[in-house]
């Protein structure tokens, strides 16, 4: 596929220097794309897919320690890792739009920061774990997924975004785990408006973001595509 | 042990609001101490025992959510995990003596940034398992952590640090490693001047910075910790 054959967002002059690499039901890469979205920049976007056991020859160049996606390649050069590319998005193009995705404050970045390695490091574990679980461990992992799914809304408390009155860094990490909400439910037979009803408004409130509506799948595609990747029966 | 029992560093402005809560031989608490001798921040030090299975009440208020140490507790209020700290460490206190612990071009700063997550996620791993590890499985990991130190060495080049001519934000997420170097030597019966002789020159240059030498603990001492704590014989 020609890298400059899907082209995003409203700013062409970025168009030829910026690119992404991922696969689209990828939940990581997806953070990367709502950044970009969020503050108008625009890219080419390259499908790698990972249903497919081999990497292409373009990740294995431009990730050859981990050999994953996504890679955002900047003027030829690649950088890696969401979280990673996040702040490098924040620190070239936040400042041009004045719409920072970090908080200005260092202790709320620093609490930004925090949470976003227990998505990367508690959740998506435990949503793994979940996912691949049956019959009495997968009611003890349900709990631990529901628990930390609750912190997390604990953590939200009455603000609009977890950056506060706006959507910026914290929201763009998460929001990508929501396309997997509706596999939870099924998989684990609950509620989610019942058992997280302030995370679900913020999922609402979210999905209302053009950024977020251009990047986020289908659930139930979503839901199919980890049905297979898990044996789930 | 009293807070404020053991001061260090040379601001002594600071010292009621800064506090470390760590164990000595802990790598990624150590840090958090040199960055913080680095941009000379006085800090109270409190000692948590992690050979101690119980955590302390003082751990389990300020990081409920891992109950892991270093936790820097600044003005009341605590930031976890040595990254996340690192990064606060340079937004609070980097301009104050215009030493930035992190480079300023985003380029730079993100490859710092994925390097160290290639320490904390690789190479930790690695080291764990090497020293867990013993006869024909040990040889395997050893030649793995043997890789990635390589890998590091490649990454450092012909520089006097790994962010270039000065002592900075990958630089210090390393070094402590270093103090388990001759455990390293030990546990595989190689030597790591003829393995890896530019890191071993780099670890010398940093051994020569007071920051460095004020906090990375006797490799002996470590080494016997370690040899307990993994069941060495």
């Amino acid at each position: 596929m020609n890298p400059m054959a899907a082209a995003a967002g409203e700013h062409d002059d970025e168009l030829a220097t910026c690119i992404v690499v991922d696969f689209w039901a990828n939940g990581f890469g997806m953070r990367v794309r709502i950044a970009l979205h969020e503050l108008r920049v625009g890219f080419g976007f390259v499908e790698e897919d990972l249903r497919i056991r081999e990497r292409s020859d373009l990740v294995l160049t431009m990730n050859p320690v981990h050999r994953s996606v996504p890679i955002l390649i900047h003027r030829g050069r690649p950088i890696c890792g969401s979280i990673n590319i996040l702040e490098f998005i924040d620190e070239v193009w936040g400042k041009r739009v004045d719409t920072r995705l970090l908080p200005a404050d260092p202790l709320d970045r620093a609490r930004a920061r925090f949470w976003a390695d227990f998505v990367d490091h508690k959740v998506f574990n435990t949503q793994t774990r979940f996912l691949k679980s049956k019959g009495e461990e997968k009611e003890v992992v349900k709990e631990e997924l529901l628990d930390q799914l609750k912190c997390l809304e604990g953590v939200l408390g009455d603000r609009s975004f977890f950056s506060g009155d706006k959507f910026g860094f914290l929201d763009i990490v998460l929001i990508p785990f929501s396309s997997m909400f509706r596999g939870y439910e099924q998989h684990g037979g609950f509620d989610l408006n019942a058992e997280c009803p302030f995370l679900m408004q913020w999922v609402k409130r979210c999905k209302e973001k053009e950024s977020v509506r251009q990047v986020l799948p289908d659930e139930g595609e979503m839901y199919e595509l980890h049905k297979k990747w898990y044996g789930i029966e």
